[in-house]
């Protein structure tokens, strides 16, 4: 893959510049970054209530939510200080109804271009191996970085 | 296109199904479904700070839910009580910045089979005619109808 | 939607363009182009039998590469020679099986920016109204124009 | 992921089945599957100049052929003889462009359901790990097996 830079930002770093730039989201506390590394990051969903949908599963939307933040802070590990990264599409699979429980996505970044990152994200309840969801998505990124 | 089968709820039974399945999100009140038609049905998405993303555009996932819930209700106004029907995938273009303010999604069927149903979904602003997202979903339907 | 420029070509300058481009592609025969129009494209496919998969339909990467030409023809006819626009994207949903025969394809761009471009593509047997096939796809535009 | 049930084929007998349900296009022996396991196959494609595009590359068309091969093969694999199994999304991303020269595809099922499967798909040069393209698929599966 690409031979990725080296990143952007420690994991604390990380974590603060996303609470400084979306305080209202990361200050509710329903996602957490738990590691990067080269052109990847692993994000959790803590468990709430408010993500299930009838019959007890994690709903669609708060599944695309934590595939697009996943991807979002593999590229900001990369590329540093950019909150104008947009996403451009976010094609989702929903392969089967996770339980209710923390939910666990891992994104990698297939190419890291000058305007556009395209990255995959699996996704799975954190104490299972089987995927719940699959996402592929597109980022455009600003043009001075 | 289908020669769609008569509609299976008028539009109040509909409002009133929804509810009843999803009483936490419905009786939130931040969707409502203006019309629904052959294959086709129009959802807006009253405007909430909670919608926001940082710049003031309305979120990703805010989108998102609303594309996913408009084809539901599209689906549902054909096939009846089937709570059971189910995303399989969902494809979302961002292609501009909407301004904070209410979103309307035009729902239209392509297809209406057996097993699977597929539509496309127009996003913009309630008050202006340009298209801030499109979508396209996957639904699989209930065996038994 | 987008205020569409005037178009770059007139249809037979972009036929001409086109065969200059890709010689070996258009003249063959396969594909024509029916009608540009502002953000717009109509391309035929000619019926052939190598188009045909087991059952008599035509195969996939016919429609496939149907969908993306008539995106790429919609694009040129609004920016002009410009042989580095490349598809970043495609997603295409199969709707029916056609029966064999000519197919239509009707482009629509959804966003011209000034770094992307997005539109859908209805296919359609070139004699019934029924959608077999829509895709979605987006474009990288060269950054000089 | 699944416990995926055993192979439905040797690979020598799957070779045999799709040149029997596919006599034209594996007969042009483009195509050459290169292994089978389980949920997984690896196809390749044999360059030929009819693959290619302005500029000396491989074509979208040939990727997009390469990436729906390469999951048809893995889930007939699994499934054994279902000539109706049917592709119903395919969305592919176009990541680099490759050189003139052969292509592998390693396709990997995410799900296979009774109905549906889902799968992924990661495009290689011959010569490298670094990946050109890659899609996600959905496939219909026939009702009796």
């Amino acid at each position: 893959m690409d031979a990725a830079p080296p990143l952007a930002f420690a994991l604390d770093e990380l974590r603060a510049y996303l609470a400084e730039i979306f305080p209202r989201a990361w200050s509710a506390g329903a996602h957490e970054i738990e590691a990067i590394g080269p052109l990847a990051a692993r994000v959790r969903l803590n468990f709430h209530a408010d993500h299930l949908r009838p019959g007890g599963t994690v709903s669609g939307p708060a599944m695309f939510a934590l595939a697009d933040i996943a991807l979002y802070v593999a590229i900001l590990a990369q590329i540093g200080r950019a909150p104008l990264a947009v996403t451009t599409n976010l094609s989702i699979n929903f392969l089967r109804k996770p339980a209710p429980g923390d939910l666990v996505a891992e994104a990698r970044l297939m190419k890291l271009g000058k305007r556009l990152a395209v990255g995959e994200v699996a996704i799975r309840p954190a104490d299972s191996a089987e995927l719940v969801a699959h996402a592929v998505g597109t980022y455009s990124l600003p043009a001075a970085r």
